[in-house]
């Protein structure tokens, strides 16, 4: 028997009575049995408060009578998408759509640290992220038989100050040629442009930093010379600000005097791959809205 | 001005679709807006799936008119209630409701020593915990200018195997007589009887152990003994099953060999209270819902 | 029985061979035994590898025959530390050392929040801070009850631009004349100038932010508007340089974006709580040496 | 340049005045520096207090004349070892040393998850665990690809009922030929008899439940059925007493009511590995001491 096709649609509008209700509804009426639904409303957010909403749809209801019916007869992904963004427009909304039958597909950027790497392809190969890994991008070659030990396609796009652009533009045509949803930095220590960041699919990177402590570069030696207590991690979406982007999830393990930064480095890896890991889950399960300089996460 | 006041409304009942659909549309049709909604659905539930939802509603939408024409002219709480117990019964649902300008009465139950009760009672008076205090009891007397210091009455109950049946049966006098909503047992070193919980309301303990490790007496000993590098504790209903209620909330803290019995027990004291008041504050915000063993915590 | 009287050294050193066995070895030449002994070589400090030591000694051996002929004749207090004084003068160390019978004296500083006065109180009732509180001061009257309930002198002393140059002179004879050892800063609204935290004893401040993020004002705000995930507390020693004191500790608690400002203050007031009595214990045990910017703690 | 070279000593005694002195004193008189020490004394030991201490020492010091004389002219490892076995026999003391520059060697068993496996592979492969892997064993062939792609040989030893008394004897065949120094169960879904663990190396298995809590089978579906709100995994020695041997690391990930078992299985694989690691780590630096039921870990 086959797995269930779940509709995974996010919502954002100016905040009103009835949004539930009316959201709720259209799918009932359209014979859709809503699995899982969360919402949020952020009263502190700019120009008023704001409506968020996460609602996962079974789509086995639209071979339904009732589909047909509520969607014109014509019950296609296409017609709810329509019918969707008409209810949506008049509530203001912003919306996305994805579902769990078109499987996403993740590019993965390093340099020549494997931890994240291995972490990631592991966790998608184990079945805990749902998604497609079509290659592995690098500007070192070190990372390469890892790469092929998953039989997994390797480019090597190494980056001088000279080739930059060049290799952005090349970035970019591998993204578009193997559909790339997704963008991971799985510690890639390069500085994405802005023209990049534009273009690109959306782009999550890991900080091994607690954000907004200790931006820049060397963050466990800055945190070893202030003498902290814990260290941290934090994965966003890359912006043009660096280190500035909606965090989407952060962790710390607690650490004493008794590490030096190289022991620092080695215990924040493992903080690392866990935010990551868990951003990236969050971004393909469709629960986070980038909302100003913060994220929702339903 | 005035908070505005909210009605909590917790419902269970068998999974089926448009569940989410109904009761929205319900709220909706009578103008009363939904602040704030979480559901979910347990799959894995004895007896088929189960549906979960957590509503927190605006009342004042109770005084317009279109809730006047859908509560059939009588927009009052009665009739809001008689026509959500008509929908509820519709879908065989379990619901209960509380408004939020009704403070819920909490009684504490304790025996010699006061930190949770210090922590509630400072919660309670920091407006962390929305509730009134309206007395504490105990079998010793030991605690009595604690309660003093902050101006709320105390009942000194003592218990020998001769008196318990007496005792109990004075507690649920006083709990009557004050209207208690919800009963805390803030280290209260007796095991009440099950005719006693039957009779009483709800009833918080909480366990100085992660259960289900470390049962019965002295759970600091065992775990010394046992040698275990994390300590516990668990808040959870008290039922007849002696640490074996439905568990609403569970903490830990990082311990070492070097800690002895007397050490973990102040450690766990901290790891108690924080436990401990969260689970209350979580039932005085209406969201727990008890699943035969387990807790919802919407 | 009487408790056993312990003398707690503290020892810092340029590194070098042989420092544990000769500190060790001046206790065992003279009778007194070693019962609790760490010691760490941070090999990343400024100016070359350095050690520290922390030595707790049983002085039952005082008495002996051994402690009288090691110490010359003059088995006392006195000579104990001379005598250590020269091993240390031979190593060019710091040092310093206190007896667990002489009680430190702790001045606790607040403004109006009562949640980390009542803690730091009901701590040292409990027994789980072994020091004295002989006075609470406040620029504000709103906690006077507070100290009152608990029999401690309370003295307020408000603050303008004007009284503060006074005030501070004030605080640093009430400190005199109380023979206060530390001063702690339990949510003390005010800055301390550089000319007071020279004369005064040791001041430990909590700061509610998780430094060196979220320096300076309302530190929640900050945390939300920057959307993360996790909100913490540091305490540290109070410098000249505001916020950068050394950290002697930090945690951090989970939240999440349906928090407002408000909310996050809630939950951070539990973190700061826990983290200045942890600071203040580890201090009032002789545990934590300043190290430059660090601290190191034994 | 080459690394220094460290011995690492760990002592137990029955603890008596002067222990710290006369170890620290063995070293130095031999001219050999102490680079890191700790000890403890366990009060509550059966059978009376306990000292337990590590000591790390720089070999360097064994080619000067100081550690000749203080060996009777011959500075070797065996010379100190003899030295020393004397010294602890004078204290009644249990000794055991290693040195960093003979690495250890640990064999993988097990069965058909990855997850521990590609975890200590790869901290061994980014120097976090200093030790060789020479085999991997299973009952099953699942794993031979991740085996073959770090180049390390991988035995199937599949065990039914008839077969597991031949099979445990290969096994300690394996251990045997290989110079195993150390066994680690990563996920072996297979219990080992008395008569194996008494003839094999020490063996650490990750037991993926919050000892005690959760003994035997299936810990995950145990948890969801009590509606745990935290689940942990415990590394521990394996004993003959099934889930009961001495703990040496545990950790815990919060849950809610909304993770099934497999999701609570998926949390979890995350808190095992990171366990595992840490406790096979601590093995590794001979950091561990068994006491009884417990560890200390210095």
């Amino acid at each position: 028997m086959s797995q269930p096709v779940h509709a995974l649609f996010l919502v954002s509008a100016p905040d009103q009575p009835g949004l539930v209700a009316r959201l709720a509804s259209f799918f009932y009426a359209g014979g859709l049995n809503i699995i899982d639904a969360s919402n949020h409303t952020d009263i502190h957010a700019e120009g008023g408060a704001r409506f968020f909403m996460r609602l996962v749809v079974d789509l086995a209801g639209l071979s339904t009578p009732a589909a047909s019916k509520a969607l014109r007869g014509s019950a296609t992904r296409g017609a709810l998408e329509t019918a969707f963004g008409e209810l949506s427009a008049s509530i203001s909304a912003d919306w996305s759509v994805r579902y769990t039958d078109v499987v996403q597909r993740v590019a993965i950027l390093v340099t020549k640290d494997p931890a994240c790497l291995y972490d990631l392809v592991l966790r998608q190969r184990a079945g805990e992220l749902n998604c497609e890994i079509p290659l592995i991008i690098s500007n070192h070659p070190t990372l390469e038989p890892v790469a092929e030990s998953f039989r997994i396609p390797f480019v090597c796009l190494p980056v001088t100050p000279e080739t930059k652009q060049d290799q952005e533009r090349r970035l970019l045509e591998l993204a578009a040629q193997h559909h790339v949803d997704l963008v991971v930095l799985a510690r890639y220590m390069q500085i994405l442009t802005a023209g990049f960041l534009e273009a690109a699919p959306p782009v999550i990177n890991i900080h091994h930093g607690f954000l907004p402590a200790f931006q820049g570069a060397k963050p466990y030696h800055q945190a070893h010379a202030r003498g902290v207590k814990l260290i941290g991690a934090t994965a966003h979406y890359a912006t043009q600000d660096l280190d500035q982007g909606p965090i989407i999830e952060q962790d710390v393990a607690r650490v004493t005097h008794a590490l030096g930064p190289e022991e620092l480095t080695r215990v924040g890896r493992d903080v690392e791959r866990v935010v990551l890991s868990r951003a990236v889950r969050a971004h393909l399960e469709r629960r986070v809205i980038v909302a100003g300089r913060r994220t929702i996460v339903l």
